[in-house]
């Protein structure tokens, strides 16, 4: 099972400790791949950053964090976990493993980051970027629109500048539940639409993107 | 001026043409170090966070997280920029240049992380690692202890745990104010002291930590 994973990675560990721990979810024990997704993680960043920063020569910094928010997301990192088939070799606790942990999202994604992080202790920063590299090049070659990366509110906002209208305005108009369960709810409201739209999101922050994407729809259609 | 801040680095580039960029703050133009900060951002957190995980084999992942965000925040960077005299080397436009931004802790920050960058461009990644940890060995043979780094919410619930008390609440009471420039502010009740506090601050998690700080040193007093 292992040497098939080191085969579909591209890479061969000299020690396969390390490789064993990256696989082994914190339900499973204390020697778990929690600090190797630390690492894993930042190694990650900063290797598509780099990719990034050679293949848009001409974009701004804000549309580089947005292109690699994208590429480094939960989503993103679990699809090429599962490219991988690494939920087979995950190691998770009796409970985790009832639950079906080997298809969560989140368990594969933090397990390609601790792959990542164990290379990097294995042979260093130029064996681990190779992997990642790899691992990315279709999805580095194939990188969305800068523009559909643009969120809601930053959307909304070109789009009225575009036919002339003054900016919306965003008022919280309620804020409900206890503390960890509050709700947002957030008006957008803007002359182009005699009707305000209401976001709802557990931030502020969200329920202001909520808002601002309903507007989008409202006036787009 | 750039020799001085070369020997000073630690590092001579051989294009100088990106150190000079990295100097160069957006108000002067167009090619200027924005871009090259994102770069030096990504290879900063991930050297450091890897000098971390070394020095600190037991930190679980949340207190290796706490620690890099301790030595890579906008206040130590801004402290290396100047312990290598960089306000004089900072290539501003004449706005910035009279509103002091060669003082400003963002703009010094900025142009090291930048520098960092620069080096990676210049000379790869082992050259530039050299640098970082060049520049940050004090720092990281001197980190604070991890009881110091945890936050004024996570210090009350455990000082109230260890006093046998049941965990703290939250409440939201105001938000006041137009978007951007909000204020919340939330209530912390405990019934360790009756009288509650209040924390203020331009988003709900801020004024609960306001809130807690103030009941901790209510409560330590």
């Amino acid at each position: 099972m292992l040497k098939r994973l080191e085969k579909s990675i591209g890479y061969s560990f000299c020690d396969k400790g390390l490789l064993e721990q990256a696989l082994t979810h914190r339900s499973s024990g204390s020697k778990n791949n929690e600090r190797l997704e630390f690492l894993g993680d930042g190694i990650l960043n900063f290797v598509i950053a780099a990719a990034i920063y050679k293949c848009k020569p001409k974009a701004s910094e804000g549309e580089m964090s947005r292109l690699r928010a994208h590429l480094v997301c939960k989503e993103t990192l679990a699809e090429v976990g599962r490219e991988l088939d690494l939920g087979d070799c995950l190691r998770l606790g009796g409970g985790e493993l009832k639950s079906g942990g080997f298809r969560r999202d989140s368990t594969i994604a933090d397990c390609v980051e601790a792959i990542f992080g164990a290379i990097y202790l294995d042979d260093g920063f130029a064996a681990s970027e190779n992997v990642i590299l790899g691992l990315f090049d279709s999805r580095l070659n194939d990188m969305p629109d800068l523009s559909d990366l643009k969120d809601p509110k930053t959307r909304l906002q070109e789009f009225l500048q575009s036919i002339g209208k003054p900016l919306p305005e965003y008022d919280i108009v309620d804020v409900s539940g206890k503390e960890h369960e509050q709700t947002f709810k957030v008006k957008c409201s803007t002359v182009a639409n005699e009707e305000p739209t209401i976001g709802k999101a557990s931030s502020r922050k969200a329920a202001e993107q909520d808002a601002a994407l309903l507007m989008l729809k409202v006036l787009q259609k």
